[in-house]
């Protein structure tokens, strides 16, 4: 590993405690399936989530919270309207603000929606391999809300996303790659459990918006969020009997976890 | 036991290992209460579960859905436009489908839904034995969402059902009845702690369709999805401190859950 | 401590076998985030939940049921259509219905909702303390959802608002206050843990309407859902490893817990 890279690496590890201090209000406006996990999540990493997703209360939490994290996954009407009022008023308030595509390529009603939502410059996209080609004019998108396609096949689509958008784009699966369209970090950390529980993706996208809320570099945050909720994984698995206690330790682990914990097992490049 | 029984029996048994190969994804209309447990139970059993809910929308999944699912437990404006939807396009492309009148009897909105729902042909209906009456034009439905009736009660009801609407009826209870209109089975399996969670039934119908995705006969397929969950609940019965480990045992046990183990447990007639 | 005391402690004792009893229906209006979290702990009590927030259905419901609960969390245009509704046919009816002010005082549109449904006459009003505030009139309201406020600053609020509202006031916190605008009464039992999973006041909420469905003296019922939720939670802390066991936890000692453990371990004053 060169002295870049284990600068870099020293950086991700400063965030979670700057997480932790800040304790920052993260706004969710995010799908009806998993938004109890969302929350828990969020609450387990430090963070304070506020699920205020009705318009003309969407902009005004958007403009005082720490982040917002807009997620596609059940697109009601209300929620479309507010969606776009949170991410203008985020984008001119500077509030880091996450996009995830949720279904995106699939279905029309969320891609004509994600379309939109990319002019408004989020800060992060985190989807999955199709989601990120969809986005990026690749590719037929998902298959229903799960990939049909290999990290690595989106690798293209990654980096011409974060340029044309002027983003980071993270895409999640066994390897998570996150690029701001320059530098590409691949995280090799995580568990096959995560794909047995439903909004294993939408909280790791709420994770990259509570590590956004510190206002580091986007890429160091975005890279410490996806090390951290994989090695939380790593540690849930290990006393895991199946999907349902494995969904219970990683809120334990998450809650309980530490810079040094997650350096100790973490696997960039 | 007959013969006839055993051959039954047996082809009950051949569903889970196909549905675990398929891995069908099943598109989830449903009540906003249950739809994190709806989608972990999916998952759990092998799943694709994609919740797809929002006019516009729901048509596309359903033609390309292993099967659809339509939960009537708290169904907004927007949400009953999409089941309308989803059961029109799921009957032309001839996907399986499966409706859950929750509370239908008892309050109105769903009723008048329920009513042009069943015109659409759902390939199975699943509900407690107070909705399957009123669904079938007989008592005054449940008290809120829970059954005042028992199983038993409903028997008429359900082949009457079953035959005018030509469809698979399965009442769920203490005993669970699934007929066709011509015959009669009852799945003995189950555990009281299922009353204590919300969402069991809900879960069961999500099962129900997930199982008619593997296009077999759909009294087979209904029956193996009521015995694989009934069967799971005991196991997960001899672990549990209270409802809340009983959740969370019932989706581990899901997840590891075998034919053989079901077949050992089983008790049909 | 007086006989007085002594006499309200042996009442509030006598709640909870009465509401396992009854198994009363209990209507919710409540917020997407923790609406299943909010139904279990229904069921762990012995409540029957029905969360029917529809209109054209909410008042049917609500003229039926033992207890309403309206929360405000994720006030969507339908919903709060329904919560008019449902309030106004439990004011009717004489059914005891709860408010539960999410996020007042911070967002515009639910605290424009939260002024009309002070009038419907709640029969209990619970909040943190941030919201009691804010709909005493004090105050700027929450950080999000989150309170900014102690207890003790919303003495005098809560006082106010009880007087002004002729309803019963719970403010919640470390400590719970609960007033009927003459006695106050303090539950000083809980644990940390309950701040750190999402719908641990939502849920107290639900609790304080389905004792509030046992009929009896409404600052009795208030303080003896309190107390036993504190209790089950202090007792579910002993095992947790986390929030989320910590979460699984308080679901199976809600569940098991009766009136002698309660009292047990009750600090009131």
């Amino acid at each position: 590993m060169t002295r870049t890279h284990d600068a870099f690496f020293e950086r991700t590890q400063q965030v979670l405690p700057l997480l932790r201090e800040a304790r920052p209000l993260v706004q969710c406006l995010t799908n009806s399936v998993t938004t109890n996990f969302v929350a828990n999540v969020l609450l387990a990493l430090g963070a304070s989530p506020a699920m205020a997703d009705v318009p003309d209360e969407a902009a005004v939490m958007a403009r005082t919270a720490g982040a917002v994290l807009v997620n596609l996954g059940t697109p009601s009407g209300e929620q479309r309207q507010a969606m776009l009022e949170a991410a203008v008023a985020a984008h001119e308030s500077a509030t880091p603000w996450v996009l995830d595509p949720v279904g995106v390529g699939a279905l029309p009603v969320r891609t004509a929606l994600a379309t939109r939502l990319v002019e408004l410059c989020p800060s992060v996209i985190r989807g999955n391999a199709s989601e990120i080609r969809a986005l990026a004019g690749q590719g037929a998108g998902a298959r229903g809300v799960d990939s049909v396609d290999d990290v690595d096949d989106a690798r293209e689509a990654a980096v011409a996303l974060a340029r044309s958008a002027n983003t980071v784009v993270a895409v999640s699966g066994q390897v998570d790659l996150i690029t701001d369209g320059s530098t590409i970090v691949r995280v090799e950390n995580g568990d096959p459990l995560f794909t047995s529980i439903t909004g294993a993706g939408c909280a790791l996208g709420a994770a990259v918006a509570a590590f956004a809320a510190t206002h580091e570099d986007l890429l160091t945050t975005t890279v410490a969020a996806c090390v951290t909720y994989a090695v939380a994984g790593e540690l849930a698995a290990c006393g895991a009997r199946g999907p349902g206690s494995f969904s219970v330790g990683l809120l334990d682990s998450l809650a309980t976890i530490d810079a040094s914990a997650v350096a100790a097992r973490a696997r960039l490049s």
